[in-house]
């Protein structure tokens, strides 16, 4: 069976979730996973991050309706984008950043000005379930509106980033990829120096701790703590490598 | 395949909406619906508001498990509704106004006087999953407990309505439906004089809006914000319609 | 179909339990339902004591996976325990102490050493869904780590026992089971004596009482209140129920 998957914005305490399920449920028979509801209001941007990780995990053919979309009611555009056999159906606000590959248009009405999940996306998103072609859905277009995310300043004795999500443990995760660490590097941030290990395991309990975590990015924790609480820390914050010479 | 959904104050940290899904999905092989599990606590009204809306973007013939009941283990009796073409399985309390239709008693001994969602109604809803016939579960009845919504008060010149919900996003949802509002009509609410427009974006970030929102009534929001957070608005607020006479 | 269930302490913010769930649809099309992502950070103790009650609520044969792992990436092992006909998989850290049966060692490599999740438990809950054999998974194992619970002190006149759970209405469960409790007995707590009644509904709203829940335990609640709130109620809290000798 195909699989829809689910990001939005709109919280658990609402029906709004549910109504978009019915919708797609009353076209198609589909497994519906949630990713997670917890966007904070409008943040595109953390919304944007997951996408470069979750999707590829599941099996090509997969729909990923995603409805973050501040603007909803404005001129802003629908859009689906075909990007490593998986499909994406989103506001064209740059949250589909990561995945743009060949890009369509929305072109449809749609019955409110304030909830295009329901009335614009979950649609389309049933529509692709039951094998409609892209050209259905609109015109093809190459302009797709992009966001740009921070990238980490690399010199010769080291390396600059900055903490770009935090997670529900309180772990601190960077924008710096792991083919950026060497051996002997550590981390300097709020004045501690913290060794790189493999594992939360490999200090203290309520030691901080750098490691490249499951995304494949430099993450700062706490074994058996927060992070977040521990530092203080806050997106945005500045991270620094200090490289080893040996 | 036949779809489930679920309605309850239970929360997402305890297994109690768990353990109701195994009940059922021991029966009957079906999709299950989270519509939410965080109506406040014994929180009646707010489950039958949203009674009113989400049902019916499922197909017909849809089971709705709706499990509000601050008087379980009292002498209060279990009910199923069926109305337009939809099933509704819930305690006698009020909490189905919205939906009566054909109603009927259920009429069985639960195992235990605290958690009847998973005793008696899990059950019954797998019943009419299966396709059990209403008479099967009990008794018709034609005296459901029913309990008043506030209505607005519409005179010549203004109409005073009241929040009756509050969303995720911080908008306040009123009684008032869109077929009382007007062309230069505008709301009064705490002090403020707030335009009455078609989408969010009609007003520039963090400036008060009212919109006929998604459910079909009068919401006021705060473009890009909060107007729970804005206004400290909450539930039972009187709002004031300024009826423009051309 | 066959039915997976996932207790996790990875919330409802982050992608990690959707790329669980990826991780196992991609190889078999089954069932999945959260029991809860809301165990607190490495809280196993409390992991375990849901274990007791929400598996066996489900068909014989479901696979239940259960990841709350403080000491991921540790030497700890992974494991899977065949117990009354349902298949939990695991750290072998505790928390599968009350359905530890015939046991076996998952012998793999992980590809991170922060969400062995994703790259170990949810693999083998697939395999296991596709009807592998447990000899495949790895070693019959005897020594898995158990954790104890507290057990009530039962005397003449008395028993005490402790609040062990604390559920999202604010009821406190303890660890006294219905068998030790008899007719005109009361509890002690905080200073008040509180009446062992039937149901909620027994004493008036605002009311304390104490009752036998739907897990079998001594609670202590609030009728249409929280328990929690009322008497600054925390785990740990000792609790007499003072014997009635007639």
């Amino acid at each position: 069976m195909r699989i829809l998957t689910l990001l939005t914005d709109f919280g658990n305490k609402d029906p709004y979730v549910g109504i978009m399920k019915a919708v797609v449920l009353s076209m198609v028979d589909t497994h519906i996973v949630d990713i997670t509801h917890e966007i904070p209001h409008g943040d595109i941007r953390r919304a944007a991050f997951f996408l470069k990780y979750y999707p590829f995990y599941f099996p090509e053919g997969t729909v990923h309706l995603i409805v973050v979309d501040p603007t909803v009611g404005s001129e802003r555009r629908g859009i689906v984008s075909l990007y490593k056999g998986h499909y994406f159906v989103a506001p064209d606000n740059g949250v589909l950043t990561p995945v743009l590959g060949e890009v369509y248009r929305i072109d449809r009405e749609p019955a409110s000005h304030t909830f295009h999940g329901r009335d614009v996306f979950s649609p389309v998103a049933g529509e692709l379930l039951l094998g409609e072609p892209l050209e259905k859905i609109g015109e093809r277009i190459y302009d797709p509106v992009r966001i740009e995310f921070p990238v980490p300043v690399v010199n010769q004795d080291n390396i600059t980033g900055e903490v770009i999500i935090i997670d529900r443990f309180g772990n601190l995760i960077t924008n710096i990829p792991s083919d950026n660490i060497g051996e002997g590097d550590f981390v300097e941030y709020r004045g501690y120096e913290i060794p790189i290990v493999m594992s939360y395991s490999d200090v203290e309990p309520g030691k901080p701790l750098a490691l490249v975590n499951s995304y494949g990015l430099l993450e700062i924790g706490i074994n058996q703590g927060s992070a977040e609480a521990f530092f203080k820390g806050k997106i945005g914050d500045r991270i620094k490598i200090r490289r080893y010479h040996g």
